[in-house]
């Protein structure tokens, strides 16, 4: 059984680990302030092309989020999210548990625009409505799509003009900025949003995501936050390790590179059978359309999740790619499907 | 400079570590569901002799705590702890955070009882005042000091009849089990409290803390509350494997006992000496007074905490052992401290 | 300039003015603990038929449903709303904001139905979702629907078969009893719903909503929430006094009969020019669809809200009559819009 | 039985009464934006002598601390009040439930300094710990004591230079501004404070407290919180109509005085029968220390609460005055007393 589920299935990439032994018996400062950490945070700036960002490492997605959201909104402050957006439907609850809404509109691709925002804001005009401060977008999306450079400058204008914040959530972000069709740049996000995180536990960390605030508002005592939240790791050093050998070198995008490389081998094969996709997706999530009785046979030797049905006969599946995917993996699985 | 700051200030035990790397690339589910995590619940219900028990395993300790408490109580109930506690003095009001009050009582050695717990109950009469509902203890506690089984018993009663539900901290539960005072097993635990947790980072794992729950009334749901907080890593396996390895035999007692242990060649070192402590430890934070000029020299080329000024002259420090003491650095801060 | 605006655009109803004049300097204890509070919660009962619900007086209407909710659900749990609720649209998230996600359900009439909720509930599957727990509904509808008693049954059964709350704003519960298409009596309701509230505020008092707790699990420490939210009044004999006096003798049904039978003379009236409405109401507020003309010239001598926008050239008004709407305003409305 | 248990027992000054009832048939717009509303803001900054002020009625105490508290903090910044502080003790925890801890500090007197005040700073030194950040006071305290100019400023003074928020409880606020011994003027306050309320609800109104915002950096939206706290009635005009007759002339400070002249004729009187007192009051409030057998003659006849056992033979009763309480209860009151 070949597991398709998800790009967490595995542990960490060899390399993460053996930074991992290598530092092991060195005494460091707790929370975060160890110097792997510090040197981590550096390396992200520098790739950045920052000095003035702020880099905190945090233990996972859902914490990233639930922290620098609340941290960032006033009480009767709102998130607008794509009604596919990971706070608004996997995260249990988590936004509105630290008591603000979520505003969620329905996509065609799972991505935000201005328009679509517009209307929301049109809609809530006085204090009987809650106030929408803070755009979510995710890059990639949870269906695999990603915002090109032109789209997300637009939203980042548009944000500004309406004294929006602009959030990226990045847990997938190197496989959307390894993606064939980007054309955005890593240093350029820092332009654009004002806050966004690397994310590392889908791209070959043991869990772990560096979250980057850009606008000097939302700056302040942050680690306060993270503390108050519950994600201030005590060994705050096994994050900075991972990070800094994803960013030490290009582990980050050889990694990414890798996971949608073997999505694009998926794809294109399916595409040669003339299969159909739910979402047109050039990162490491791909949805094909598959007849029920082809993915009944499937689901003997493969692991995936089923995603929607879309008629009585066909239903979308997710495969999902990672660093750690093989490509005689991947080579099966398309001798396999050819049989059906 | 050696450290005595903590027992988080390197990685995990070797054993762990190779835990870790032997099961890398095996395809395992997500968020608590993969095989390692199972076994270890199974090994950690085996250890308690119950199978009654819900176990989960999550990232920190104060993640553990705020999920917990939060989960436990409804709006107006408010827990109990000593004004030492970690919930009410170092966690950035993550409790209050989740809405609920902390009562804090002040105390000698850091440890709760029945007649201190009653005075806050006969205090809080009516519905102008939150309702006093969950007892929190640390064991051991923040101070070096551990309750003793009969301590614990009386305390359990006195909880039971009030209808209060009796919560352990266990960070560094360890240590206090493998106390040379300690007259308490595990596996009674699961009898005397309502729910605790068995600490790993603090006890050789790289994170992850094993809450186990007690109390049929408090399992409903209770992953819905991991998630929701925050606290479920994508790639729970990493908490599942360390546990495995601290239970698949006798590691865990193993590594706590040489952190006593080392502490204990301190304690008796200082003892020769006729230094006093601020508290009576058996466990592997000590806190010597000392001298302020001891402490200058001893700070050149040592790593520890100023923890409480004493008199003009003395202050008390906060040694702290774990699993990765070496005995060497021990005896070579013992020699050093003599010369002052 | 006579206004259609509200139901609350003018004080109390004479005789609850009298009431509270009357016992004025009477010395009475605070916070609901009076004695005309008591005598209101027995006369309420005693409407119920039923001596084992709890009756509790809050001052208004989010205050009574963020307080009721939150002190009902544990924290992973939302409510489910039509996405005209006013819990979802017109609270500023004031649920949200006591950490609990509300889950909108789009609607024809502003009613939920079991095959709605269902879906939702088949759509939460798991932990990495919010649990929904409570059915929030209202009657009259924020559109001047009503739930008939048959409706109100299924609902009912639906929601004890899989363990939701049914919760019942009550803003217009009497204009909704009160309506000549409702079938439904107050003493039954106790039977239907887990909880309720009977609206003051917009049936001729002050201020006030009486909550009624029927199902016993939620009965306990309520006076608690009631007072952390803020809604416990220090003279809470206010409160006391405005519901005796509506249930003294039959105030409370006769100044909803008006407000309805006001709002049916303009129903009749457009019916026969024939006018159509957004909504099928047979309650204080109708929602006619009008020319942009007519509505400008009409807004010259009248005040009311512009709705919704229906085509280019109409759109839809509310009108909102109440127990101090005087006949002849309803009159002088009728003849000023034949003109038009 | 005549009570002196609180300065809430009665309804309203008949003068208030009156404008409810001369207003009651006019319409008016909802939710505070009627024009009494804003007749009565003007009146209050006028009496402030300042234009740049905010101020918002809301309908009770608990309801304005938790609103304005909650509006003003970040999620880790914690307020500061006496451990007799209103908020800290018979709020249910509502400062908590809105996700901030309250630090309490032990006074002598109910009143904070700003050496009380810098040893909880000193104490909160990183992100470990919540960030202290609101001094919250009482005026007149929660025991009948006043802050006099000078405190105030040095209050005001150190707060500032601290960045701390200054926020005084005006529950009782008339009492202590008319008060023999004050020599603060209202219209200094709005220079000395960030934000104040002015008590209605314990001097004289049904209901209400007028909450002042000084400092411009808390007055953005705050509208917003008011609505999704609850604090928002839809009859916002009883308010205003209220506060409109409290300072239309010079109500508010007749009725305060009246009250304390009341307190000042006891405490006269016990003075002259040399009985001590718990507390140094020139307030509307007041605690002789009794003889036990001479409270519970006095129970007999008279309410009011025992506050605090003082020996095995004595104890501290709280006696409160009000704009009702009636001379001959006092004149009785002092009759009965000389009798034991």
């Amino acid at each position: 059984m070949y597991s398709f589920k998800n790009d967490y299935s595995e542990g960490a990439h060899p390399k993460i680990l053996k930074a991992l032994i290598d530092s092991n018996l060195e005494q460091e400062d707790g929370y975060g302030e160890d110097r792997f950490s510090q040197i981590a945070v550096e390396l992200i700036k520098k790739r950045l092309g920052r000095t003035d960002v702020d880099v905190h490492l945090l233990a996972g997605g859902t914490q990233t989020n639930l922290t620098a959201i609340s941290a960032f909104l006033r009480p009767h402050e709102a998130a607008i999210a794509a009604s596919s957006g990971h706070i608004y439907t996997h995260e249990t609850g988590a936004i509105e548990a630290t008591g603000h809404k979520v505003l969620a509109i329905d996509t065609e691709d799972g991505k935000l625009t201005p328009a679509l925002i517009l209307k929301v804001l049109d809609y809530h005009t006085d204090e009987h409505m809650v106030k929408p401060k803070l755009v979510y977008i995710s890059n990639s999306t949870e269906i695999g799509t990603i915002y090109r450079k032109g789209e997300l400058q637009e939203l980042s204008d548009f944000c500004h003009e309406h004294n929006l914040i602009l959030y990226m959530d990045g847990a997938r972000l190197g496989s959307a900025l390894c993606s064939e069709e980007n054309d955005l740049g890593l240093s350029e996000l820092a332009e654009l949003v004002d806050a966004f995180y690397i994310g590392g536990t889908k791209n070959g960390a043991l869990l772990g995501e560096a979250l980057v605030i850009c606008r000097d508002s939302l700056k302040e005592d942050f680690r306060f936050h993270i503390k108050q939240k519950g994600g201030m790791l005590a060994k705050g050093r096994i994050l900075g390790i991972q990070f800094l050998e994803l960013f030490r070198e290009n582990l980050f995008f050889e990694l990414a590179d890798h996971a949608n490389k073997m999505a694009g081998l998926l794809t294109a094969e399916f595409c040669k059978m003339n299969v159909r996709f739910l979402t047109q997706s050039t990162t490491n999530q791909i949805f094909p359309i598959l007849s029920n009785s082809v993915i009944k046979e499937l689901q003997k030797t493969y692991g995936f999740h089923i995603w929607e049905k879309i008629d009585p006969d066909h239903s979308a599946i997710r495969l999902v790619t990672s660093w750690a995917t093989k490509e005689e993996a991947i080579r099966e699985f398309i001798e396999d499907i050819k049989k059906y």
